[in-house]
């Protein structure tokens, strides 16, 4: 019976570590913790808390175990239940009882708080660092088609010319965003939590500012209770890559539109399509439409969260563990995103000839003409609805603009004269001379001062 | 038979005006888009693009129109689909053909993108003084008690001595991080996209430096394609919002804990709870219940958006419409719970015998000593071991830690000095002494820069 | 002082009543508490809880007080929390003591239970109906152009030509599930809480089977806690309602690809588009734009009510009143959404010409070469190697599949035989003639089973 | 030169691969594969497609390499891109030529929905049998103490009397509505996508039925574009998981606050709680707590692929492939839950000794006066009035009620009577004597009911 009971309790107790083990995915914060607890023991040694020979041993130990990982031959135990017991066991057989100081004045609460900040800091600057080549990829294509009119969009319907590379360059403005946003991200990730203990703060005469530089930190955290419960910096972070992503999934639905034998403005590398045996002209852009796919798992990532947090009392509860999966995919995600998304900007081709065929399509100097009837001294509102009449009556005839003769013109207001036509592609472009502009100075203009973003670096 | 033809047709136009119609909702940023409107006449003047007095015509007709929304006399009319058409078409009925030049040089797309920037930046303003009430409610609370201790817990369980004053800071720390949120996003709010136009930019020599200092803002957007489609000041608001409401959630929870029967820490005013006819002893925390329970709103609110902006491509698409009722909510939400918790917060009484009661329950002076083995030599882990065997022995004995006699404590390691018997509460609050650590001096000083940071104002 | 104090209590209290109040959304059920009210006075009655000539008194003032609301008479008092207390309340100015009766063996938490499931079985009645009407839509657009032929699309890519007709009917299988979903789900709702309490039950002698059949409900809960807490079927509402919004999306996503310039297959009715004032040949489809961007609420209520619900211990709490501003968007979003759609389907036009065009795009036959030489008895996979071969040359020579001669065909493969030219578009679609398939004699079968189902009624 | 590009578009290819390569996950999918393939081969021999030898090839190949992958001997190449390529390599590699007609009349695009339904169907079946596990425990943990009352509690604060058995059958109906709902869900599983094709249908004499037949379906699909294109089933799953661990974060949350130190009406199981070494008498819930987290992961998937889904257009997009990673997580979260909640309930304690000390807190027998004055004639609102006053005057005296003298009782209303009395827990309980009520033989009566329903299976 006893035995038996022995046997259940074994079938239990595998599945609660199964359940509860971290380690099949924390194992990635491995460098984090070792870096952490290399500082930690330094610290411990400053203070006498341990004696200097120990702390190098320690030191020793833990930056042996960086390496045995990092070469495979690492032996991650499942019954160790996180990457911080898997480190210490090992350094525990590495070093005996000096190892068991290593975690004096420290709780796995501020442990694994310090870990996931030290690795948001890192993520955050490969996030800009992937933005920033895919801006780069942006501003390229732009540069090497500054010459391409397309037809501006509102409500999926043509309303008036832009430049491609205008159209272009609104992408690297969001992308500059979602670098101004990390970085302001960054002050937040920017605090030492180690110091915290389990949530009440330590017994020992701790050096936190000291801990704090050697991790490169810019502040220490100012609450024990909050230290340990904080997960503000996951939820941000997983917050600024969705915003992220639904760029990426924006521009994502752009190249599969433009790719479309309808629009047909683009067509991508083949690297970046996938083929049918069947079909080999047929360039299906698989790419991008995961990277709009997947624009889901990255809000769903961020939702998890916010719904893991919802009403958890203080300080520590378990809960908390949960934060990381979710992370990682969202850092795997974008990163990838991003990744994907700049090699296949950087390599597919304009089709000139349809864009220039797209701008046949539907009357897209009618705001131009109004502006002009403005421009001779028609209210605003008139000038619409002359436009209105004159598009209309055009269209019932089936002329363009450009083929309407004076005479018609003119029965809709007197105040059209003959250089109305002179209203073209090229005026109308070069009429939205403001900052921000389509006028191809104002979009030479900032494509410069992309570069010169670019060439300044992150 | 054209007659049955109309009036279907009516129908449809009534079931499609109130489908697409945003007056209902977007009413609310009439003072937003009249102070648009008048800085837009202005620049309109300046640059000669209509006249000085048809400039002043227009902007009287404005404030005008503000007096009477202000003052209940406005209608707003069914048909007129949005704020921006129902304020022109005033502004038309009192000042004729030059209500119809305002217009010039502007296009909805821009103007309801300024309106929302003027919006979040004011709801930014708020929300930080709201979330300041909050802040000092919480402070004052923690001053008034300086010196009660509380069980700190983790996993609900009791776990170390704790201030309560220490734990109330841990919430104005969360409030921080949140003010710091909201200041950061403003960076990205407080950019003016007037003159994008449509989306390609304006035929007109606009001013738009002009435009953005009348208007109090840092920086005119660089792209009109991406100003027009750009709704991620929104995002992040909601998404800071999200992360503040889930703070307070926590809170709430909190609060509904500590005045149930069983923990009993506090009582709450009768105005901020809820009795019940037939107990009328009973306290029912529904104010703080809502709170948690609209944090699913809030949440919800952000998904929303986030689902909206997947994959629009550019640029104006009406979807964006979508923006507003989930953010009024979510601004309404927010403000509102702070304000309540901040009353919550500011009238409840502390029971000081009830806390006292918490502190006999689990061996909560066990870590401290551990750290006791510690100090006088044994390594950390075997420290928590011996501590471990003596705290079961304890229990198993029916003796709390101060009824062990000492040759009971020297059973478990020669390292047990008589000092051991002067482990306290006491002593162990105060040995916490590093910062952000429960140490009562430590706690003062926090205590003091909080209120630092109070009087300083945001 | 005292005053003051009185004072700030009144301010706290209004404060609280406007957090706290649910009237201003809850009164939208007035008739399902009504409804509910009378059956629970009758039920009192001939159990001899309350005497015949009293249950009479209070039927006859909750008729009453119907009349008042429904004509306009009723105030809504905003002192009084809920509908609940709003009717009770004027009940008992009508009845005197009599009234005070009437919430015998009863607590508003099981009578708010009571109501949401009067409210939500009969919404699912609606929203049946409402999609009825939209698949009577479809089907009559599928009718009318049975013999229009469009590329079938895979990644946005010609792939196969399909009927038309068959791509609505696509749209009529989801509906379809969206009414067994729903009807699944009423099974859940169909359940009786009156008679569980405030959450113990009930301690009189109440007939709960006689307000089951008064009330037409199935079934009358098991377990009072479980009553009073459950809101799984409001859940499993807003999930059946955010699948059917994501269908209406993908439906709104190819009306605007569909009325775009490029594909241009169909034409917008002017009640259904938004006009232009200066492009007035433009159609923008604003309202499949507001279909598809309200996906986004209706997902975001979904989120919140499971946000809230999560965690939530037994058994009524306050934070359930956030079940019901969700949900009440959610079914107006989702009614006015579909009504929406039937009328904008049933007006649009079908532009042949255009849809003809785009059948000239890509090489739509490649599969039916590939299973013309499978039929010859090629290997599947060796057909499709052939076949993508012969299409590379056919796109290098610039000649489409029916210009290539004999001789270039027999170049590929030996198996082609004359008959080869008798692969059309005609010959395609018949082909594939089977359960599901576009062959036109299959789309009619599916089209007039569509019709009987709907002649069925739902 | 010619050679860089080659290299880098290799470095491309294989960060392409990377990104869409299903495989990884997919891999999972191979018995439903396999199993579908096997029904496929044998329609096609059957309807004279193939040859009958050439079907016994295919399905003698499929199931070897069944057995393979079963015996871990199957080699998932990288650069095969998903699990049906995967497979069906091997299978040309092992029977050459033959093995290229299994893909005849067939596409992977009505293949992966048919792997996909056929998991949920298995699937749907495992959940339901883990939630009668778990209902099983409860209604164990309800037989064994049938005698244990508590408080019920509404706001977390104490109402009532409920028996303890009462509490847990709450829980047995949620899980029996769990079970409905997936069992409703079934039906829009079971039906068969294969002779989809691509999704035009296929130009062969398929025989669905038979198909339908073989895999054990109900129905064909009857649309092939629809049939490509839907994930309604995954969706309807993952919205059924997220109200099934709704339920299970609420049964969390209790086991958290019950095993408090605070509430203490339960011990966890050493199995199943954490001990901490230096605390060893403390029992952290951290399943429980992981458990409510997990929570947050489950609605996050379901919100991922709405989101995924949103606005696609028909018919297949590869945005589709992101429906499995969210669902596979869902599933083994979901049923990991229900197993380790069924074990945590198997094993934990009662505490009755702390449960009888709660049911003094509170004035739990307040509505049975109410009750008892409502019997005795009064009208129900005022009953409630008196008794509140009663209740005021007793905590004013620090009594209890039985402690009350009857004179103190009849100063509050003339209608008190000695039987006043004999209102008792015991008598509290008894009264809620209706269908769901907690009265004890309400209860057996349920929990016989229950016992009933797990007898006769699923």
């Amino acid at each position: 019976m006893r035995h038996l009971k022995g046997r259940l309790h074994k079938a239990a107790d595998e599945k609660v570590a199964a359940y509860t083990s971290s380690l099949p995915f924390d194992w990635r914060l491995y460098r984090q913790d070792i870096a952490g607890s290399i500082a930690h023991a330094r610290m411990l040694a400053k203070q006498g808390i341990i004696s200097e020979s120990d702390s190098v041993l320690i030191v020793q130990g833990l930056e042996s175990i960086q390496q045995e990982i990092e070469q495979g031959k690492f032996e991650f135990k499942a019954e160790l239940e996180d990457i911080h017991m898997a480190i210490e066991a090992r350094l525990i057989e590495k070093t005996g009882e000096v190892g068991g100081k290593l975690h004096t004045a420290r709780s796995r609460n501020d442990q694994i708080a310090l870990d996931l900040r030290l690795y948001i800091r890192e993520v955050i600057a490969q996030t800009i660092n992937s933005i920033r080549e895919l801006q780069r990829a942006l501003v390229n294509l732009a540069e090497a088609n500054m010459d391409v009119v397309i037809p501006g969009y509102t409500h999926l319907q043509p309303a008036q010319p832009v430049l491609l590379a205008h159209h272009l360059l609104a992408y690297f403005e969001m992308l500059q965003r979602d670098i101004s946003r990390l970085k302001c991200s960054r002050k937040r990730v920017d605090v030492l939590p180690l110091g915290s203990g389990a949530m009440a703060g330590v017994a020992y005469n701790v050096d936190r500012d000291f801990l704090s530089r050697e991790l490169g930190f810019d502040q220490v955290s100012q609450n024990s209770l909050d230290a340990v419960s904080d997960r503000d910096f996951v939820l941000e972070y997983e917050a600024a890559a969705s915003i992220g992503m639904m760029h990426l999934s924006r521009l994502a639905e752009e190249v599969i539109l433009w790719s479309s034998a309808e629009f047909g403005f683009i067509e991508l590398d083949e690297a970046f399509a996938t083929g049918s045996s069947i079909m080999p002209q047929k360039k299906n852009p698989d790419v991008a439409e995961l990277v709009r796919g997947k624009t889901g798992r990255v809000y769903g990532n961020l939702m998890a969260l916010l719904t893991t947090m919802k009403a958890l009392p203080l300080s520590y509860n378990r809960d908390l563990q949960e934060d990381k999966e979710g992370l990682f995919d969202t850092v795997d995600t974008l990163l990838a995103s991003l990744d994907i998304c700049t090699g296949m900007i950087a390599t597919l081709k304009v089709n000139t000839e349809n864009a220039a065929k797209a701008m046949g399509r539907g009357y897209l100097l009618a705001t131009d003409l109004a502006d002009y009837l403005v421009r001779k001294g028609e209210a605003f509102r008139n000038a619409h609805e002359i436009v209105g009449r004159l598009v209309s009556y055009a269209v019932k005839e089936g002329k363009s603009l450009a083929e309407l003769s004076f005479a018609e013109y003119s029965n809709f207001s007197p105040l059209f004269d003959k250089d109305v036509y002179t209203i073209t592609i090229e005026s109308s472009l070069a009429a939205r001379d403001t900052v921000g502009g389509t006028a191809p100075k104002r979009v030479a203009q900032a494509l410069a001062d992309a570069k010169k973003t670019l060439g300044q670096g992150s």
